[in-house]
């Protein structure tokens, strides 16, 4: 703790020396590139174990589920920044990343957390379905006494349905990777319209963070898997603005309807 | 251009509607999702074209490259904005892709537009190595001419070579992608030192402007490819972070070491 | 809500027209600009009420006391930032003001709101000092009961007396805009020892929020101002990068002391 | 440079010992806060030396015209980026300044630059408005040859004068500081249309520069300077969103007016 000792900072994941690159303890051009996909080194690199093809296979999916839902307002403010500062486009891509807060991009792990929190207060996973059902109406319950959301349900424009829900618990299954969080995820929209009055879709972005929550990754990290699925979104979205602009036309048309309202009104 | 007439923001990106939901003219759940990995998709999004393995192979390839550098600049500011704010895991993310600038992480784009506007410059490329050769010693020179740096040329660590820059040139040539640019930065790495007098390194963020310029990727993209590759680097950054904390260490260090100099020193 | 209804977007802020801009309902160059401070400006802009001078000159104060606080880690990844991408300015900025979260630079509206919450379940301000401690005394007890800490209360370096609380106190008193915020925050700072168990300084940033809490800024917007304070010595912080750069060495130094750990371990 | 020796980082700003803090060589509680305004602060943190009233007075009226322009396309992303994250209101202001590039509010630095170039290049500077005309004309010249635009010239809205810039002259003519910045400045104003062959106003944005680079502020730091004032207006804005929500209105008229392009289109 004096300025006398040297300070250590430890890291597992890249260093270089001379002609060699190492990067989470594998040589990088010999072991790593050419041979290990994109998405595989995501995941690596978050957990520290190289994922099984099945494992890689259901967390790509999450990924491509989220990468771009057009004109969301991340989306809109990455266009816009692109067009104030078409020399910085790592400000652009950045403009889009800070959206992901607590409101669009924030139900994957808002969802992971609320199923982990139920499955550690319940000790051991319930058998067979009435078993999740009864834990899932339980949580449902307790969440709506608190006067809380429960997270993953309810979508503005799917109402009948996500079709990525079916299709990321279709490959959990034939991946054996489905988990007591994804079984938990179910039960709560089995049960849900007992306890609140009316049915609501599980949606992507829940089931998402469920199928990554049995995947073993750190709670805190699903909304920077969020994040990174949203970034090839957002560079899309900038390729189009390049391709066929329309922050202009965005712009021109707030600017063009703006009403003045004395700030005494 | 008048208030009245209702805007139009055309996009080929993704759309959704009741139980569908369209991202690159696909249906995602049933097309894209469990079937197309998340490099791949970033590659498509991009160019709108659906690549081949071989494009996919050499595209990831130069994705993992560029993940991670260790404790680079852009690392520790991600690391010490997470120490500062944990609640908002995306400004940590975009702390960190605000680095991309030119610096450090911008030699990518720079080669690739350097090697395209060598060759544009040429009219149709040259035939056979002593045609590569020439064409390279003549922009090396005229670049040493204007006092400038020939981008993708010299490494502060790898100073007898980059081992990222033959693997890709390996990888460009087993997939039949080895094309003009990576044949113009070879000649560049043959011929320098003939002009500059000293033998630097071909470089791996080099070689990778030169090998995505060869992809066909738009060059205005080439830093945007570099932070999405950057992206999952910090990712695992944080996650580190969270494992076993350095950042205040930093902060500690050298705030204990911070040496006070009057204004009018 | 059809897509044929022209939206409209109303404002009190700017707006221009010909030769006239419009700021504020007041005409920007003639009745602004070389008339109103800065400091005065921002106020205005939050609250769309011209501040009176004496308000001016509290909110100045606070603003003075929490710009720049040495080497904090939002100072220096505004530093790193500005060494890799020197030439997109906003891009360090940004990255400096993206440490503002809940760590560091929430103290101030934390502790705002947690003053206004006891006040607000308080019904009306007691009267005299008695009763402004029996207020806090059960605010402090019950915030400790739940576990948490009391915002505003304790310092790092400043263990025997902020320097800034005092005079910010001070500032009110003699502007007459001491109100139940400061009174109740300084009763805090008189009675959490017998609850507590020990005694701990009323921080600066703590009176901060108190301050800005009795000039009647809006709660949500308290940590905005700590960011525009801020935003000021990040440009400092960066100027100085300019004249006696540091980055580098930051950078070298970890990078110098990086210890490989296997990932397995 | 051996890891056995402790790094130095020497500062001239913020320092805090026991119970005292310095900024700037003064005691901050004592000598800075209530006595000094947030404006001149600003600029001393920026120099290292406390403004004249006079200095000050100039500096806060280009930060006033600087401050807020409407419905921008950076209000307007930062807006966007609070509708998504309102927990996070350090991301909204972060991605409104990140729009502070080439584009919209590069003008300032841009033609401080300019100017000083043209400055520097003539060596002592002309006497005499004739003078002046004549080393303006040349640098338009200059310019137009190079088939580069003249920066600080043309407004999208003020054609026909720019109100801001009669009234920064007319302070910096109040208050002496009126420079060769600001002569050179309004000698392109005279000269530009024989050239060009047609008149385009002196803009806001331009003057400003001219202005702070006669203040003697470094070139490098005017964009930064502009990044200051907007982070004023931005505050203003989301207060604004705050109070009167609009970025949803905006969000789903993008998303209303999307139009579905295939990809191969």
């Amino acid at each position: 703790m004096t300025s006398d000792a040297a300070p250590s900072f430890p890291t597992s994941l890249g260093t270089s020396a001379g002609t060699s690159i190492t990067l989470l303890g594998r040589d990088l051009a010999r072991d790593l590139m050419g041979q290990v996909g994109f998405g595989e080194l995501a995941y690596w690199l978050i957990t520290l174990e190289r994922p099984t093809p099945q494992q890689a296979r259901l967390f790509e999916a999450v990924l491509l589920g989220l990468a771009d839902h057009g004109f969301t307002p991340t989306a809109i403010a990455a266009r816009l920044t692109y067009l104030s500062a078409p020399d910085a486009i790592q400000g652009a891509l950045a403009a889009g990343l800070l959206g992901g807060g607590s409101r669009f991009l924030g139900v994957t792990e808002d969802t992971g957390r609320f199923l982990a929190g139920v499955l550690a207060s319940a000790g051991r996973p319930p058998g067979g379905e009435a078993g999740w059902d009864a834990l899932a109406e339980k949580a449902v319950a307790d969440r709506a006494a608190a006067g809380r959301l429960v997270p993953g349900l309810g979508h503005p424009v799917h109402k009948d349905g996500d079709p990525r829900t079916p299709r990321i618990i279709a490959i959990a299954h034939e991946e054996g990777l489905y988990g007591p969080h994804l079984a938990l995820f179910e039960a709560v929209g089995r049960v849900h319209p007992k306890v609140l009055g009316k049915r609501l879709p599980l949606n992507g972005a829940g089931v998402s963070g469920a199928a990554l929550a049995d995947l073993g990754l750190p709670l805190e990290l699903l909304r920077g898997v969020v994040l990174l699925a949203r970034c090839a979104g957002l560079l899309g979205q900038i390729a189009e603005e390049i391709r066929r602009p329309i922050a202009n036309e965005i712009y021109m048309t707030v600017d063009r309807n703006a009403q003045y309202v004395p700030p005494e009104g």
